[in-house]
């Protein structure tokens, strides 16, 4: 069965959920997705309060203080932050403050220390204008009952600020889904096993871990399996508690193709076993007991377009994540892409803006083992189906990717 | 001493230098900086290759066969994939391949099995063109001797790949710069405290942590600290593994303000107090023994645009990473900026494209205190000194955020 690859996405993101939630230290939760909406209990700031230091007074009394005509005020207190004011400011007093510190009853301004001078027990106000200005307000920022973050919010370093101020120590964050990558080929070896001829080094699990832990997910490196059906079976099952299977390798046409075999060894459903872009045609999809079974070319560039534009989304949304997607935006090209394109296609690029234009070039070395490429692109041009060659000029769509 | 932003990064990026390097399993390297140049020290492929499974031919034998006319071999062998060919292919021969092996000497072409068909041990090629083409050749993705990886790469999802195509198991990384945090003021209690009057939580030390995260150094959380020279410069220097070591709080004039007085009693040189940018324009930076000190607004808007023009891309160069600064694009103000600007500014801001264009919008609630127009932001729009209160299209300047 293949098929279109919006039709492939859809399969998949209706067969996953949203995984359930953990209770983390909230200095681990940067990029980690909000598992709750955080309502505030209280008004913030929690009190009238000073933004600078210098001294709280009634600002009508002030207002037409200059150098050269200074209002004179007797201090009356003295607040430093983190304490709270002894009495009122009444008319011809001012109460020294300090950033941060609750206002004094009655207090309507704030005029900032640089513009006095202290004599004694005398105050002279030296500019006397926009005193009402300098106050934060209770609940300017956030008031009592306000839905402040919502569930699915990346927590980025403002959310984590958000989240302390509301005393968030241990906030609700979603599970990472757990992502077994299993490389398949009799021709892989271990990372640090010596090369003898005719075998490569597993490189895909390694890439994939990264492109599992940019979507939100969390890697289990299963290693890697010959082109067997019971020793894929078996390592595959050794994972029980991981939530998507990955494997690469074994996906296309052939003998020693074996993925579907294991499926069927399994008890897999197949879900379809072909989608129709470039590179990464031969993508089977499984499930069994509400878990999902990815099979994807073995060839590096096609595993990792296929994982952008099938796993990628599905992680997304498991790990609570409200947009699945990478931004698009529309660029030109700056130089030809000279292939006609039967099915659609994805090519790695580097974008950048010039003066009028977002400029956008495939990398060098687009072949399907290649994965120079996809080490410096910035971007992927999404090339329509049945398109011709594309000139210099074109506009073409581009996906922006965040890791580079 | 007030000095030009510009300034201030000079003399900040002058005084650090990158961190030393550690050997990291590769599986843990993702977003970590590449401490060395990885030098190929084979081809890569290593052999020449199938790119499918097939058959492994003399390519002209063929080229004229279609299924009216196909050309028929004899199977000569048969190469699974990290096996060695036990032959060359002849003339009117033809070697069974898989994906991933070895092609057999002699060989010129590949035909993919799904043109041709197998009777007993005759083949029968129905579509010969282009057979030549389905070859990966030694060394055409990397050649031996080549400089594959630079020092200071970014580790993305193809980094990855490439390090494990290249056996690098254990790389050498960059260490990530430590810096201690701690929040200063006696109106600020940790996260998990119950708020009492007049109390606020420290949150700056959570958003910095996250910024810290994003620059790739590692926090060290030193918690919070009254306004107290001593309590403050005891914090310190329990941290003396650390690299940098950033205070929010106490920045300002006032006599509660006491980063500076700090500095004095432990000996650190200040390099200055004040940047003219806004919000932000309280900092002290000092130095002692190599290591960087800086203290930052108590306010969370401020504390993190510092943090961003000040901290980040000394951060980034102590990573070792060969760019410091966030990309910057040309925008359209799709909203007024209402403020006429003195000293450089910073707005917090949301940008999208259109038809047509690219256009930004400042955040609500850009106030000193305002944690909510950081967390939404997409990027920052920076504002040029002496400039008028902006309209709808005007042309401005955009930094670029990662993380939202």
């Amino acid at each position: 069965m293949s098929v279109k690859l919006e039709i492939a996405q859809e399969i998949l993101l209706n067969l996953v959920t949203v995984m359930p939630r953990e209770r983390v230290p909230l200095q681990e939760c940067w990029r980690r997705i909000l598992g709750e909406t955080v309502t505030s209990d209280m008004d913030f700031p929690p009190f009238d309060r000073s933004p600078l230091d210098g001294y709280a007074l009634i600002a009508d009394e002030v207002a037409a203080a200059t150098p050269e005509n200074p209002v004179i005020l007797r201090q009356i207190d003295y607040i430093p932050a983190g304490e709270n004011p002894h009495t009122a400011v009444r008319a011809g007093t001012a109460c020294r403050i300090m950033t941060g510190a609750p206002l004094p009853p009655a207090a309507t301004g704030v005029i900032r220390l640089e513009d006095t001078v202290l004599q004694g027990n005398s105050v002279a106000i030296l500019a006397g204008k926009g005193a009402d200005k300098n106050i934060c307000f209770r609940g300017e920022e956030i008031f009592a009952g306000e839905e402040v973050v919502a569930q699915g919010t990346v927590i980025n370093a403002g959310v984590m600020g958000m989240l302390a101020v509301l005393g968030k120590s241990r906030p609700y964050v979603f599970c990472k889904p757990r992502v077994a990558l299993i490389a398949t080929g009799s021709e892989i070896v271990p990372v640090d096993f010596p090369l003898v001829p005719g075998k490569i080094r597993n490189s895909n699990s390694y890439m994939l871990s990264a492109q599992v832990a940019d979507a939100g997910g969390q890697t289990v490196l299963l290693g890697n399996a010959s082109d067997n059906v019971d020793e894929i079976a078996h390592l595959l099952e050794t994972a029980s508690d991981c939530d998507v299977f990955v494997t690469t390798g074994g996906a296309s046409v052939g003998d020693y193709d074996l993925i579907g075999e294991v499926y069927k060894k399994l008890g897999i459903t197949l879900l379809f076993d072909r989608v129709s872009i470039k590179p990464g045609m031969p993508v089977l999809a499984g499930t069994r007991d509400g878990k999902l079974y990815l099979g994807l070319s073995g060839n590096p560039a096609a595993a990792a377009i296929s994982f952008e534009q099938l796993v990628r989304p599905v992680l997304m949304k498991m790990a609570g994540r409200k947009v699945w997607w990478r931004p698009r935006i529309k660029a030109i090209l700056a130089s030809p892409f000279k292939k006609a394109t039967g099915a659609k296609r994805f090519v790695w690029a580097r974008c950048w803006q010039t003066a009028n234009d977002i400029l956008v070039e495939p990398s060098r070395g687009q072949g399907n083992g290649m994965l120079k490429s996809a080490m410096g692109a910035n971007s992927i041009i999404v090339i329509p189906e049945n398109s011709p060659p594309l000139p210099v000029g074109t506009e073409v769509e581009v996906v922006l990717l965040a890791d580079a």
